[in-house]
């Protein structure tokens, strides 16, 4: 058919078409940082990868040997939009294994990663215009993906003195109409969590202005002796609660995670997804069904973070990052770096260049105060996190 | 942590909040006769498939021989968002090896299945309240996607006299502004294709009008003798093309797809992927580049079709369904079922209570003519077809 190509039309009119205003969002920087880093490492560089919040792990043996299974047997089609029927009863299993909760499977929503959660969430809770509060510091894809639907982020500024979470006394104080509150505890990219008496603080914060709460509880089970999470389910039958395989379970690149809604919202949510996703990837279904087999080798996955969370929390400061904040649980270090540049952005750029250590800038996290703040992943390998620490200890830019 | 549960926040006031406006969207009607059927084989009962438009084969042997390879060395994290450089190098060859065009895989985005090209697409280039020409009858997540997303299909009615295809007559005709037009040949459901110089017609068109031109190929490589598909890209370099391993490569469950953008398309694009999906599914991705290497076995799947399509072509009539569309490729036939009812839904439903054979009402595609139509999937074993035309044939209600 090439003899097509050489009479096409060549239109200057439509080649002059823009996109759309709508797709005018904010990079997820992080994604940015990891193709620069990856780029180095073709080029023959060795990277140290302490951008991205994903483990350097597989996914847990039971998932990968579940799959295998069902490669020889199953040809795994679609499945039904809401979720393989066994998957969501695991995870309803799981809530009562975990919090000592029964939640209905008929209120799980299998998604294809917190991503797609989030894209359901915001669609089937939200019209376009509506104003949805975020705390800042936060997930830079809640405010994108809320601006690319239409809707206004209402950042919360937080800080030292709230361990950076809103307070109900925030939520009362603004003026202007919300729709909705989503907050994570354990946080990205502080690590902070919410007390019990918190979170139920801000769900009924919400309940008094008729206010949507959503809990995006990805960091669930990756916590490290103090606090342990709550889930919103345990405080509230109203609450929207976003979950994933991608990080406890150690399985970010399956793009597999779930939603719990309250009964109402199952219909819509499940017309949404049968028209926007069909159904999450079956292979990674499968896997996570299995990944439920896997306790000791997640707790292992988790005792290495710990440990890497640890040699940090001693390293970090001794390098020259003194400022961190005190993080309760998932796999990051916050660190205040005012004292030695305004520019996140471009420090993160020269240590990547000039140590190979990847990490990502505060400016992804928050529009305002982000110039001052780098976020390490504590994810990966041990032996990494001594490697970075080594390679940092070396590097000018932090000396002095 | 079950000590929470009995003095849960229980909210009147909360439980009151409604879903979304915009959730309120048609359900992917195929969807829901799939579940019905996965209920009656629960209960025991036996179904014959030809509801839903995916192959009973699973991924091609080289797929999964790809993915079984990694599963042991490849954490299988995060790619890129716009696909892994090795799959969208492969899909650029492709280009080469089918169509004889150069395609640039800078300009090739991976996706999660076409549903994520369809949500990309519509973001990236159409604002709320645009306007986008559909086909009718079509792809039901067309026009549901775009209502999600506030933007208004308008639907062009089609039939026999143009092979069930709009013409550059209509799109002129539209007195509306429009922003876009969306084209899939072959069709769902009709299975009918646009000759090349059709196509260029429908670009032309487009183009004087400043318009969009989407070009949904996911059901290129399945023709059967007549007509090869061809694809937008020989005849413009500003169409939109989606396309997806779910059918000619047999990887529905997989959601694994692509699209080729123009140019300045490409960074709206990747923001909008990196903030709503991260990545598409890891092992999918490298499944699908193995899946390139099974042509011979994905060639003999699409003999099976042909024969099931000459077998269907032949039985149907015989059995009752006289008034076939005139199919050209993809996997179904669409049957004008007017003289036996005006309600294809309820017909449907009968024919699946009563003979155990799955079909689609053609409302899934068509809200204002679809009461009398019903669309069959061959893309099952041959011996399905056999039986169902054999089930078919001793139904009552066929008889007469």
């Amino acid at each position: 058919m090439g003899d097509h190509q050489n009479d096409s039309v060549r239109s200057r009119a439509a080649r002059g078409l823009s996109a759309s205003r709508r797709s005018d969002i904010a990079s997820f920087i992080v994604m940015d940082i990891m193709r620069t880093a990856a780029a180095r490492e073709a080029a023959g560089h060795r990277i140290v990868h302490m951008e991205v919040g994903q483990p350097g792990t597989p996914a847990p043996a039971g998932a990968r040997a579940a799959l295998l299974r069902a490669l020889d047997c199953d040809p795994l089609g679609y499945t039904q939009a809401l979720g393989m029927p066994q998957l969501r009863e695991r995870i309803s299993r799981h809530y009562d294994e975990t919090y000592g909760i029964k939640v209905p499977s008929a209120r799980i929503v299998v998604t294809s990663g917190s991503s797609a959660g989030f894209v359901l969430a915001f669609l089937a809770l939200f019209d376009a215009g509506d104003r949805v509060a975020l705390p800042e510091p936060g997930y830079p894809c809640y405010r994108n993906i809320l601006r690319a639907l239409g809707c206004e982020p209402v950042m919360l500024a937080c800080g030292p003195s709230t361990r950076w979470m809103p307070t109900p006394a925030e939520i009362d104080a603004v003026d202007e109409p919300l729709s909705g509150l989503l907050v994570a505890s354990p946080a990205n990219p502080t690590g902070t969590m919410l007390e019990p008496e918190r979170l139920r603080g801000l769900i009924e914060a919400c309940r008094r202005r008729g206010m949507r709460f959503i809990s995006d509880e990805i960091y669930h089970g990756l916590t490290y002796g103090g606090l342990d999470a709550v889930t919103a389910l345990a405080l509230s039958d109203d609450a929207i609660v976003i979950n994933s395989f991608s990080k406890y379970f150690s399985m970010t690149g399956w793009r597999i995670g779930w939603m719990v809604v309250p009964d109402e919202l199952v219909r819509p949510i499940e017309k949404l997804a049968q028209n926007l996703y069909i159904s999450a990837p079956t292979p990674s279904q499968v896997a996570a069904l299995g990944a439920f087999d896997s306790r000791e080798e997640l707790e292992a996955n988790r005792a290495i973070y710990a440990a890497n969370r640890a040699l940090l929390l001693d390293g970090l400061p001794k390098v020259g990052f003194r400022d961190i904040v005190p993080a309760d649980g998932a796999f990051y270090l916050y660190c205040n770096i005012a004292e030695l540049t305004g520019d996140s952005g471009a420090f993160a750029r020269k240590m990547l260049d000039e140590t190979g250590v990847a990490a990502t800038p505060g400016i992804d996290f928050d529009a305002t105060r982000g110039g001052h703040f780098l976020r390490f992943s504590y994810a990966g390998k041990h032996a990494d996190m001594a490697e970075a620490l080594d390679r940092l200890s070396r590097w000018e830019s932090l000396r002095g």
